[in-house]
């Protein structure tokens, strides 16, 4: 059989798709299934009869990851695949699921297909990606990457003061440090891109680069508060007018900064938050991100200058702290120009991007070569009920997830 | 002996107001003294007893606003004087708390001097002027003024479920409304200005004109969130940056208006308020002001037209909803002019002005021709603990009191 004739099986995909969709749905088509709650661990005993069903040997490693192992011809490095199968509160059908759900279908069609490989295939479900009830988010794969220490990750505890730990243990699935993935090939996992450019630009298949660096600033705008109704505006050190200029400038010279850059004040507060009191201390997030480092290091050098100016021109203080900071992660181009090209082959329309948000793949990007394919999202919606991929998109993305993880399970060679 | 050459005693009034800084004393020389408080009750048991030692006739009435009556040679209507004793819960010293003490200074010298007046002459000290326990502020002259019912007074509830109707029993200051005072010859308030203005152009005296009207709109910007990192900026909708823009206009509007205009963006947030989401949604709240109640309504309606162009420019929606209105209180002429000619003769600066804040006075100025004298505020801070105004003004400001109450309870007609 012409390997390239192959395609997965999408009543089959999307039958257990469905499956999933019913595991902690919540009104409109959402889903919460928290890391370790009673829905993940549910998830977590159907995936493992999926994975029984697929014939392939199971592992479950001590932080909860689960492994499901399609023997090869040799025991060279495996080839990794999958995601997430966890979501936010009120999260949607798809995001990571769909990672390890089209993994599950490669694996399915190429036992149909009784296609033997040269190197094993393993499918990975990672435990706490979203974060959303244990921060920090990627513990799971930043585990295996040693980015977290064990007793880091067992110490983490939810709102009700709950550590991971116990709750690992109640939901069953904590297994053996021995069983944690260590020499992998090459990592892909497939996510919906949570973003309008595919489709907006009615593309199918993000084949992606690398993952944004990124830099979270608060800033503090410190001026003087009064009385609206006796203070005339021009003796005025009114901190939210001059916040309104500094985030005007930092639009701007964000826009000026390319199409590549990406500027957000998503959080702000003013005090005394009064009617007729003028600001006097205003306090806002900035989000910066971009793929090269330097430009985003220069970027900020320049925010702060001008900032600070912008700030004293007008008489009121500006503090400048940096919350958290992360470089850009590049990925492997041999696995780019692999998604890339298998999209060319079965007619798909592809488009190389970075990732603006993390993925379980920056992580094991740092111990394997690693990509992701991203499909369109509708309307560029994620983390809400309505969060949508297209069933054209997702047989189009598991059929290259298919193509990619049979080229690469034949490579002979580490990819360098 | 000349009554121009009366003055009065300082020292007795700083020791008055030095007792009053005793009562509801919070740290760094600030007063929290709500009304109907146990702090109230005792400051209001002072105050009972320092008009008993005045010799004058005190009554209370139905909403608890003290009286205090000088009799005069006849028994035209009176001439009232006085203000406030309540406070915020961090407020200062003096605000209207001065009034009161200045117009029981002035007494105490017309004994002193065994002066007679042809009219009597009442002190006042309203009820519940902050608001900040019982909303809305000025029930005790909104309720004399008949702008709101005894019904309505008496059932405000503070925080904690109590009524005014209960407080005011229980402190045992719940008189007759026969006691209220019906026919006012002329109603002079002394007060902070709780502004810069004063302080900053060195006068000692404002001869209060009117109040400001002023508006109150709450303004709610609709864009469309979604996440920071996939979300390029030239795809967004980003309602705090469009709000940002309005923001900026306002000001820019409110400042070629001219000097008597202030608009004031006080309260402002963000939804969903999180450092790595494209705000989806801003509130924020717009207060303006203007003497002229004509300016202030066209300033209204451009403005309302030019953000609604801004906001559609930006492809976002934009609500304007009014919440509060209140027009423009003119003050009594010729009350205005004998502050002015007082302060003349007796060698202070002085400077006609109108108040940007509300005040008894405002309600008392619907039903008896009425004015205020303004004494400065150090930084023009107020309603805070630092609140301050210099013993040089303190003195300048109760003889002008004294002069003026000397003038109108001779008047023999009523100011028309």
């Amino acid at each position: 059989m012409e390997k390239s004739s192959i395609h997965v099986n999408f009543e089959r995909l999307k039958q257990t798709l469905d499956k999933s969709s019913q595991i902690g749905k919540i009104p409109d088509d959402g889903l919460r299934r928290l890391a370790l709650s009673n829905d993940d661990k549910q998830m977590r005993e159907v995936f493992v009869r999926w994975l029984e069903l697929g014939g392939l040997d199971i592992r479950i490693d001590d932080i909860g990851n689960m492994y499901g192992r399609r023997s090869g011809l040799t025991d060279l490095p495996p080839v990794l695949i999958g995601s997430h199968l966890d979501t936010q509160p009120n999260g949607g059908r798809f995001d990571g699921i769909l990672g390890v759900l089209t993994a599950l279908e490669v694996l399915r069609t190429l036992n149909d297909n009784d296609i033997k490989t040269m190197r094993p295939i393993e499918i990975v479900n990672f435990t706490n990606e979203e974060g959303a009830r244990f921060e920090p988010p990627l513990l799971g794969s930043g585990g295996i990457a040693e980015v977290f220490d064990r007793n880091f990750i067992y110490s983490r505890m939810d709102r009700n003061g709950n550590t991971f730990k116990e709750e690992l243990e109640k939901i069953g699935f904590k297994g053996d440090s021995e069983n944690r993935i260590k020499d992998i090939h090459s990592f892909l996992e497939l996510h919906i891109e949570q973003g309008p450019v595919l489709e907006n630009e009615q593309i199918s298949i993000g084949a992606v680069e690398g993952i944004k660096g990124m830099s979270w600033f608060e800033l503090r705008v410190i001026g003087e508060g009064g009385h609206a109704g006796p203070t005339p505006m021009a003796m005025r050190r009114d901190a939210l007018m001059v916040a309104a200029k500094l985030i005007l400038h930092i639009e701007e010279k964000g826009e000026l900064s390319g199409p590549e850059t990406s500027v957000t004040i998503g959080r702000m507060s003013v005090k005394p938050d009064v009617v007729n009191c003028i600001p006097e201390e205003v306090l806002f997030s900035l989000d910066i991100r971009h793929i090269d480092d330097n430009v985003r290091e220069r970027l900020i050098d320049e925010l702060k200058k001008e900032l600070k100016e912008i700030a004293q021109g007008h008489k009121v203080q500006l503090e400048f702290n940096k919350l958290w900071e992360v470089k850009t992660s590049t990925f492997h181009p041999e696995i780019v120009n692999l998604i890339c090209n298998g999209s060319k082959k079965l007619g798909y329309s592809v488009k190389r991007m970075f990732s603006g948000a993390g993925h379980d793949a920056k992580y094991i990007n740092r111990i394997a070569p690693t990509s992701m394919i991203f499909l369109p999202s509708v309307g560029g919606k994620s983390h809400v009920e309505a969060e949508l991929t297209l069933d054209s998109d997702i047989e189009k993305g598991a059929n290259i997830l298919l193509h990619s993880v049979l080229e690469l399970s034949n490579y002979k060679e580490s990819l360098s």
